[in-house]
């Protein structure tokens, strides 16, 4: 007899649920593909249809104890309606939460998919036992979480956590949202990309990385590969990473001196490539760190911990299944 | 009768002590010199001398709350010692609290000035009514106070509120905290003079502005008296000196999305010279900020404001007063 709740991980493009029992294992999975152009309605309607069969099927062993949803979009606080949700298109001006808890017949919580992912690293990930928690997504784009107090920390207009944004060089490349030399430019999978495709053109390019990169595969994970195999230009571009991730953490740590900053996103799978070089920024750009980085003297002084997410690509599905165990926290 | 307590802004040059009553009217207060080259010993029997004074000459009118310290130090929240006070040589490593508190026989709150200044715009001035409050102080260099959820927010281990060192240019100017391109090197007093005296000794420079370079008496005021005359180098300084502080506005509101941030400190008074590049800046920067800046539409979602500080060199004192009403919450 365990009582369980229902995580939901929506994506862009996957559709995953999970029923996860209250210490975090999970009993039983769905994925689904998210078929976005097919519309909102059979999106929901899809979601609530896997959701009652794992509820039914769970429900003889414990109790259902909620049903928590990650979406990749901005919930605002006030109306509850989704505001932003550039990969859900159709969604946005909609409330969300109400259609699913219609459909349903009970109560559901909704949340913000970067800030279910540091919610899963605070319950069983790189987070546990820490109530102040900064976390960086490094995807496709780069998005961010902020746990402060041990609660979700949204922000005033459920905006908090661009960590994104965040300006690395002030005179950087421009970036879609309207600045120029955003983290986001530096650090994302498509940065890493465009950082490779630009190298290949140069004349430093060893042949294996311009083969590489005109491979039809090609990927952020196909540079993390010649990294590993020594490649220089590789390197740089990891390199490069490092260091825009220790400015905009070094900034962060310097702002609010969390105990516990966390790297999460498929990105951070190249952390061993990209770590040296971000330590040795954050150590240089922020002497609050200097004085509490785990290597640090002081012994009464706090540890700044730096460090990957444990989860993985389950972080979303474990935080969604933890929201509704700690609702109105 | 009005219950009353006494706030204390120990600064390097100047140690002011006020009663303040508890609705934030100042009862009286005293100014001394700091006189730190005669020892700490000197400095804290002064200040309990004049404490006891004030409290003697008050008591009959209302009850004495509490005594509330501002320093320019951290504070370890482990220890209580006073950890950094590069402007207090000497008191390292002290217990400052322990000591006042031992010479005038009752509690004492010590905070860091910083967010003593913070404390007293929440309570009297520019960031009434919020809970959620940044803000920079620009002097000599450039300090911060944060307030969550109407606490003040220390971080782990007192240092949180680093803003003067959050990165404004990568490859910016150093700065004396290792790093480069830090704000405090572009938003201070400091850094006003020094771009100043830079600019005087280029061609472009009016006969005016050099002339006011090399006065004896000269100042980062000198400088916005300038641009208030509508001096073109005076004014391309102030332009600097917003564009960074939107550059670093910008980062906290993409990282925490907050409702208020107050600019306080000596250099605010130059807020009309500074704030058009601040805005400008900021704008481009955040779209969270354009989201919710005061003029922009959805009424439904909460509005940035971005202000000068209310209280100017006061705020110190009246927070400092607000301390020990607060203490314990």
């Amino acid at each position: 007899m365990a009582d369980f709740s229902i995580g939901v991980d929506l994506g862009g493009t996957n559709l995953r649920i999970a029923a996860v029992d209250e210490h975090g294992n999970i009993l039983e999975r769905v994925s689904l593909s998210t078929r976005v152009s097919l519309g909102r309605d059979y999106v929901i309607k899809a979601m609530c249809d896997s959701i009652r069969q794992l509820t039914a099927q769970h429900r003889a062993a414990g109790e259902l104890v909620g049903i928590g949803v990650g979406i990749p979009g901005i919930i605002d606080p006030q109306t509850g309606l989704l505001r932003e949700a550039p990969n859900l298109p159709g969604w946005v001006g909609i409330p969300v939460q109400a259609e699913i808890e219609h459909q349903l017949g009970t109560k559901v919580v909704l949340e913000n998919d970067a800030n279910v992912a540091v919610l899963g690293e605070k319950w069983l990930g790189a987070a546990r036992d820490f109530d102040d928690i900064a976390m960086f997504t490094l995807g496709t784009g780069v998005g961010g979480g902020l746990i402060l107090g041990g609660k979700i920390w949204r922000g005033m207009s459920g905006m908090a956590g661009e960590f994104g944004h965040m300006t690395i060089d002030c005179e950087g490349i421009p970036c879609s949202c309207g600045s120029r030399g955003c983290l986001e430019q530096y650090g994302s999978a498509t940065a890493i990309i465009q950082m490779a495709r630009e190298m290949a053109r140069s004349s430093g390019a060893s042949e294996a990385f311009k083969s590489a990169c005109s491979a039809p595969d090609f990927n952020a994970r196909s540079v993390y590969d010649l990294a590993v195999q020594g490649d220089e230009q590789a390197n740089a571009i990891f390199h490069s990473v490092g260091r825009s991730l220790g400015i905009a953490i070094a900034d962060l740590v310097n702002a609010m001196n969390l105990p516990i900053y966390v790297i999460g996103g498929g990105v951070s799978g190249a952390w061993d490539a990209f770590a040296p070089s971000l330590f040795e920024e954050l150590r240089q750009r922020s002497a609050v760190y200097a004085a509490t980085e785990p290597s640090a003297g002081a012994p009464t002084m706090g540890k700044t911990i730096v460090t990957r997410a444990l989860l993985g690509g389950e972080g979303g599905l474990y935080g969604a299944a933890r929201l509704p165990l700690i609702s109105g926290s």
